[in-house]
């Protein structure tokens, strides 16, 4: 089969953009890479907003196929299951209360706690190393010429310059410049849904000889009905702390006064009072770190004919609940990859299958991601809730093959996401009704 | 009550804009209206892209509040109900196929066919008559800062200026650039969708004695399941006519291939066969006018503070299938201008108040929008809706006070459009189940 060479101009330096070029690169296209920020590598880094994030099999599998998923799993935690931290107000609540462990999956499974920074540098430092990828910092994309195929830029000094390009891969993440000029063009469905709570991060340092002050090898969580803190474990002994709290009302942020430092450490003590005194740095954390917001983006179409097509938070933002975000935006180079070798010399047609086939999928894990908030928040703590859990494990253990729970499918297989919600429904309806 | 004066910036001199700033200076206020557009009464008509439109209760309700209504019925035609053309398969098809006639509601009921420059032009001289308000054309909003309370406006020229703002009313229609900027501001819902067809206006002219070729007063509809063609009638003997096509596949806008006047022509004669020869300027009216697309808006705030709030198509554009749109867009200047008389020390909670009351209504609308297309171009052909339309008759006749159709409730009253929609829902229930 003849496989046409082609230029593809690639906006955006983060996770789905660096291994999108990679594959590219390996199967013989020139790529560019044009990203607005400076290179992290040199820059230093943003701290206090970043998430972070649970790798697991759809997005280990797509940095196995360019041979980088040992680097990244090198510095990661396993994580087997949920720890959940009762609330004061439950009868096994309080100082010294239980802790209740839910493994995520059979023996063996794991989600994979690991920073965004060092995932893309191992991405970064790949692609910068691959001759067919050339790499261009601090230039923002300005506009979008699809009829005369031009993009204006800046530069980091203020210049503007204008080029031709060949095609576009627009991932620049949930706020698409690239989208954007899609969007002027004409009858472009898109929507932008934020969900009413806020998130801060903030830090449990490690111990004064360096361990874990908790169970690393878990997803600590603190449900509060419709309140949530999280925590997950980083290699050097710390944990990220992420709470999500509503923006106005009961406990929300509206209720912590700026700089109320007593007001802040009083609430914690009375919330979570388990971990109130590792947090040694909250009053610096929560009033440095401004309040992040979370949005689910879905749009279409994702390509402009064989002039661009969108990938990962581009096309398809979600929010963080599912650990699924930056799975999905990998799993995406993978497809797009495949479609474009499936249509060796049609490449509208290759961006037009890959969307097709994958808009669905990318509809069902918003939706997922949505409801799992509630899961998380809400439920997890209810003996329903655990009983249920039980059930599933027994199940996938007695039937296997026949029965994998929902969580399962998501997070330990490529199973496409509406067709593991499609089967959980059937599962459901044999198996608990 | 003192009631504070205020200065209102008006951005967009269209059906809402003008009414609002009626209403506004009527109640004491200062309002300037700002429009990118040069001043219509003087430039000359763009054609072409503009449906009629159907005005009923709520829009004569809105203009009777600023003493319009027969200013404006003075130059409309009643429709009372809907005249169907059979399909040319029809068991009744083809040329001297019987039309039905359906009635919209009771005896003396019709809305009321009038072109948009007429309502516009009406309500433009009013404005610019009222010594409380300014008129402004061909200035271009093209930038708010809300902080520092100013507006970046580009006249005709090409000058750029700056001015400081009291409070702004984005009136903007569909693709509001005072949306736009509220959107910027952070965490704001917006959706935009365009459903698969586009339309194209085309006309019947006067017979050659000056008279209508078609009854004048009902809106003539040529079902064709998943497509459709409408007529309204105009006061100097013509109909405006629509298409309503798929883009693409069968019997789609794609199937004509440009300047393909034989191919049009027997496409019109085959589906259209009792109106073709009527349609004397066919061929230069299908391939002169561009296609237009039809688009729902949903978006959520609709104020910032006390500074900006949106109205009409800004907030709610729908689609033209209940030709409610342009009815919705005046009530909401009414419903606006009794929330700032309640808080009339509280512009924020005026634009509040008024949006979390109107939001629900807009969604009903916008989805009995959507759904109104299929039962047009698909159901009103059928016997089932025949029966069910004659049972609804019976039951409003025979119960009235008991029993109001839908249709009746959207068109004919102004109960709000979600408590129609909930009203319609309970009546299904007790007398059709």
């Amino acid at each position: 089969m003849w496989a046409m060479t082609r230029t593809f101009s690639i906006v955006g330096a983060g996770l789905a953009g660096t291994l999108m070029a990679l594959m590219l690169a390996e199967d013989g296209h020139q790529v560019e890479i044009i990203e607005s920020r400076p290179d992290p590598r040199s820059a230093g880094r943003v701290g206090g907003r970043s998430i972070n994030l649970a790798l697991s099999e759809r997005g280990i599998h797509s940095l196995a196929e360019v041979g980088l998923d040992q680097a990244v799993l090198a510095q990661s935690l396993p994580m087997r299951g949920r720890m959940i931290h009762p609330a004061p107000s439950d009868s096994r609540g309080g100082d010294g209360a239980e802790l209740t462990f839910q493994p995520y999956g059979q023996e063996g499974q794991a989600i994979n706690s690991v920073t965004r920074d060092h995932l893309n540098d191992v991405l970064l430092q790949a692609a910068d190393a691959h001759p067919g990828v050339t790499l261009t910092f601090e230039h923002r994309l300005i506009d979008i010429s699809f009829p005369r195929r031009t993009v204006k830029l800046r530069d980091g000094g203020g210049n503007l310059f204008e080029r031709r390009f060949d095609t576009i891969i627009g991932a620049d993440g949930a706020y698409s410049h690239v989208r954007l000029e899609m969007q002027r063009r004409g009858a472009f469905n898109y929507s932008q849904s934020f969900i009413e709570h806020g998130y801060k991060e903030l830090t449990i340092p490690p111990a004064a000889d360096g361990s874990f002050r908790m169970d690393p090898n878990a997803l600590h969580i603190w449900p509060r009905g419709d309140r949530m803190m999280i925590a997950l474990p980083n290699v050097d002994g710390s944990f990220t702390v992420t709470i999500f709290w509503p923006m106005t009302g009961d406990r929300s942020f509206d209720t912590i006064a700026e700089g109320d430092a007593a007001a802040l450490r009083a609430r914690f003590r009375e919330q979570y009072s388990d971990v109130v005194d590792d947090l040694v740095d909250l009053e610096a954390d929560y009033f440095d770190h401004r309040i992040g917001r979370m949005v689910t983006i879905r749009c279409w179409p994702w390509n402009e004919a064989d002039k661009a097509v969108l990938i990962g938070d581009a096309s398809h933002a979600v929010v963080p609940f599912y650990g699924q975000g930056a799975n999905a935006a990998l799993e995406d180079c993978g497809l797009l990859r495949a479609a474009i070798r499936d249509h060796p010399d049609d490449l509208a047609g290759a961006y037009h299958a890959f969307g097709a086939d994958r808009k669905n999928d990318a509809d069902a894990l918003a939706d997922l991601a949505l409801a799992n908030f509630i899961e998380m928040r809400d439920h997890v703590a209810s003996p329903e809730f655990l009983e249920r859990k039980a059930r599933e494990r027994e199940l996938a253990e007695t039937r296997p093959g026949e029965f994998t729970p929902l969580y399962s499918m998501v997070s330990f297989t490529r199973i496409p996401y509406a067709d593991a919600v499609a089967k959980a429904a059937e599962q459901e309806r044999e198996l608990f009704s």
